[in-house]
């Protein structure tokens, strides 16, 4: 046995190429820059900024926004039984710990049901019911780890084939794409329109459709993020009329990621769920399959950590929601804190329940969170749009922002020589003068030949918010002046 | 548009048809009786006992298993931070949670940095290099959503082509023959030495290989299960050396699955994990690729509902590595609560860090739970070898006990009738005469012609774990009694 000609057992070229291929920009080379900016502030050397500002991902807490009261305590009850009958904390937290207590046995670290506990489907169930104003039914539910394991799962149920393709957004929030290349599928990318506020476009749907059909696509469903990210619009009910009519048309089922359900910011806009628009639609669209995400990540609640999420199938065919319930199975369940974080969501204290108390100071924390995040929207549209070279759509909903930026040719050239994207070069300019991590609308998908770059509007308090906003416009300016195309003559003495 | 002919958009014949083949038995047809008997319990119907026993997962506070007081009181702390400077827990327990809040940006409720958090990385390594006296290296270590979500990842990267191949073991934890389903490779299966022990024979190991060679199976990799799971022995060193030979010499990557580590109940046995093994062999075989996993559901913690999990890579390419940390940023992070729990798995209270009270408490709470499961096992493989066509080899190790059956040929025809497997007839009867929810050995893989079941050994206390299976042993004869072949002849009067 020769030791030296030994080949790998596993390296990059015998493993699983899908994983190779497969990628998420948001946690990618700004985040890997910032990491090196952290080591070096750790051995001395100095920086323009006294921290690094997280603003890549949708990750509320980790930039100041604190968390509900009521759910965190009620949590901590069920870590430590014996809080349940001590004085710790209000009775109206008690209440609710204990009627966790009533409906999981044995305890909160025990495996619950594969699909998640009973009773917590049961209250989501209610509350879809009371939103939309349509049945719902708890078989229909089921507990996910995050949003983001209930689209893995419903995408890898989809991609039966090589050709199976499925209608992702552009930009897009980058999970879908790289779910779609594990599952080893087709992406089908239709593009959101900026100018009108980045809506979506029937003909394009149709176009991109069509295309993908004479590829030798089939097309098995489309995917709305409503509201956007990172586009932050949210749909006109109109228009998800024609995506569902366009879905039932060909056969597509629809997955509507509507986690930001929460996240409405702008007065002339509602959220209307996906659901809710199928089933007042006349005969046959009311018939449209589809999924449905939320989670206790977004919101108010902020608890991304606590990876919970919730599916709704409506119109689905029973055999396969037996598959998909089959298939959690096969990894026990997710995580009990996360489910019970999801009740919280859907079932907040009252003043009936947990007393005027405890229901006055959920109130106020809520809507501290939902008001700080909605000014902070309006100051971002406004501060972008007052940046040189740099146009922002208005944020009507969502935690994002997802500003244009028209970069000079000096500074494409200075990006493709150093062999990155130019709306990376940006964000790693941004991120060296102002500590703020940002994501290269690259990394979300764009029209060719235009840039972009996301950010969230987590910073809390706002003061700081606006503080990091106005150092960015700073960096902004001086970029496009660094990589300026015309050098503005010497005025002559 | 025709509605009437309007296809299913998804159906099962249409969706993705690993999922629909990937199973697992231990939440199977036995669990669906069991629902059934608690809605009969519901609406009056009598049963001959009073309540489900849920031994078919190992979920040991489904059970009556009571969680380790200083853990879940730092979990407490860390949901509710002001917990930390009041004086509801003890000095040495706010000592831990604020030890936690130093290191976690923000708070729990953040995503933390996609592989974990850092500082309990750092704490798995250095239980890891304490535990082998070999050094680990933090960057090597991942913490995983339970060990199940790194099993899955790394069968997913080996996993490259159709005929790719894992060699499994027969029994198994079915979690693996589901993975390598829905990746859509092939299973190569070797089998266990039940007469000896439940151990692993290097000859079976060759032929298995060979066979699937000559099949056209690409073999990537072998899963061992030490301790065992369903079967409980635990691997003598020997036999391991000879695992890791023959894996070297074919090319062939070792998932070590060691989740069940602090459960060793055999005074004649002790564990020594695969990467001391090959740490400790000489060149070459001491470069031999290990995947190891841990896990917090187990142990004397058992708290699997909060999903943690840890993988450590040992002699593996360091861009696969890079490929799997990668991987891992699609899905944002694991739950927070399980990574935390990781950390007190790996980093205990001590009196010197948390107070000799805490401390006290800690290791009697953990003497009394490993105490007890030490006690079942033993009670456990003596009840069942007492029972009639009944055969258990010694527990050694896990929290399972695995007997063999011998079935009657009228046991067998029945079965048939039913079209179900003859060991799932025994399951099912057993359950409805004593409450015990228990897997058919079909479920795990087993020699053809040969049944077994398996249990868990988690009922609390030990008595009535004890008066259960006394139930049991009389389910048993009254079994074999029903279906007896031979029909005793009336003696004459």
């Amino acid at each position: 046995m020769n030791t030296e000609k030994k080949p790998h057992f596993i390296n990059v070229a015998n493993m699983n190429q899908s994983m190779v291929k497969a990628d998420c920009a948001i946690i990618g080379a700004t985040v890997r820059r910032a990491g090196e900016i952290v080591q070096d502030m750790a051995s001395g050397k100095s920086y323009p900024f006294k921290e690094i500002q997280e603003c890549n991902t949708g990750n509320p807490q980790a930039l100041g926004q604190t968390p509900i009261t009521f759910a965190r305590q009620v949590m901590s009850c069920l870590m430590s039984p014996e809080l349940i009958n001590g004085n710790t904390f209000p009775e109206g937290v008690r209440k609710r710990a204990q009627y966790y207590k009533d409906r999981i046995k044995g305890s909160i670290g025990a495996y619950s049901q594969s699909s998640g506990f009973r009773f917590v489907r049961e209250n989501v169930a209610k509350y879809l019911e009371a939103r939309d104003g349509v049945p719902s039914n708890w078989e229909n539910v089921m507990l996910t780890e995050g949003a983001t394991a209930g689209i893995t799962m419903v995408l890898s149920a989809l991609l039966a084939q090589k050709n199976s393709g499925i209608m992702l957004p552009v930009p897009q929030y980058p999970l879908y794409g790289a779910i779609v290349t594990l599952g080893e599928g087709q992406q089908v990318p239709y593009y959101l329109h900026e100018e009108s506020g980045w809506q979506v476009s029937i003909n394009d749907l149709a176009q991109s459709y069509e295309k993908a059909s004479r590829d030798g696509i089939k097309v098995r469903a489309i995917v709305v993020i409503n509201p956007g990210n990172p586009t932050g619009q949210v749909l006109e009910e109109e228009t998800m009329k024609q995506i569902v009519e366009f879905a039932y048309k060909n056969d597509l089922c629809i997955l509507a990621d509507e986690v930001y359900q929460q996240n409405i910011w702008s007065d002339k806009k509602k959220f209307v769920s996906f659901k809710k628009v199928i089933h007042n639609m006349p005969s046959p669209y009311n018939k449209t399959p589809v999924f449905s995400f939320g989670s206790c990540s977004k919101g108010f609640h902020g608890e991304c950590g606590m990876r919970g999420g919730f599916l709704e199938t409506f119109n689905v065919d029973k055999e396969v929601d037996v598959q998909l319930h089959k298939y959690k199975t096969i990894s026990l369940c997710n995580n009990t804190i996360g489910q019970v974080m999801i009740d919280l969501v859907v079932n907040p204290p009252s003043v009936q329940e947990n007393g005027k108390e405890v229901y006055e100071q959920f109130c106020k924390e809520r809507d501290s969170v939902l008001a700080s995040l909605k000014r902070k929207a309006t100051v971002a549209t406004k501060t972008f749009n007052s940046m040189k070279n740099v146009e922002c759509q208005e944020i009507e909903g969502a935690l994002y922002a997802f500003p244009k930026i028209k970069l000079t040719q000096r500074a494409i050239q200075e990006a493709k020589k150093r062999n990155i994207a130019p709306d990376l070069l940006y964000c790693l300019e941004g991120l060296n003068a102002t500590g703020m991590i940002t994501v290269e609308g690259t990394g979300f998908g764009q029209r060719d030949g235009s840039y972009h770059f996301r950010t969230t509007l987590l910073i809390t308090p706002d003061e700081k918010f606006e503080d990091v906003l106005e150092r960015f416009k700073k960096f902004n300016d001086a970029f496009h002046e660094k990589y300026s195309d015309v050098k503005t003559p010497r005025p002559r003495l």
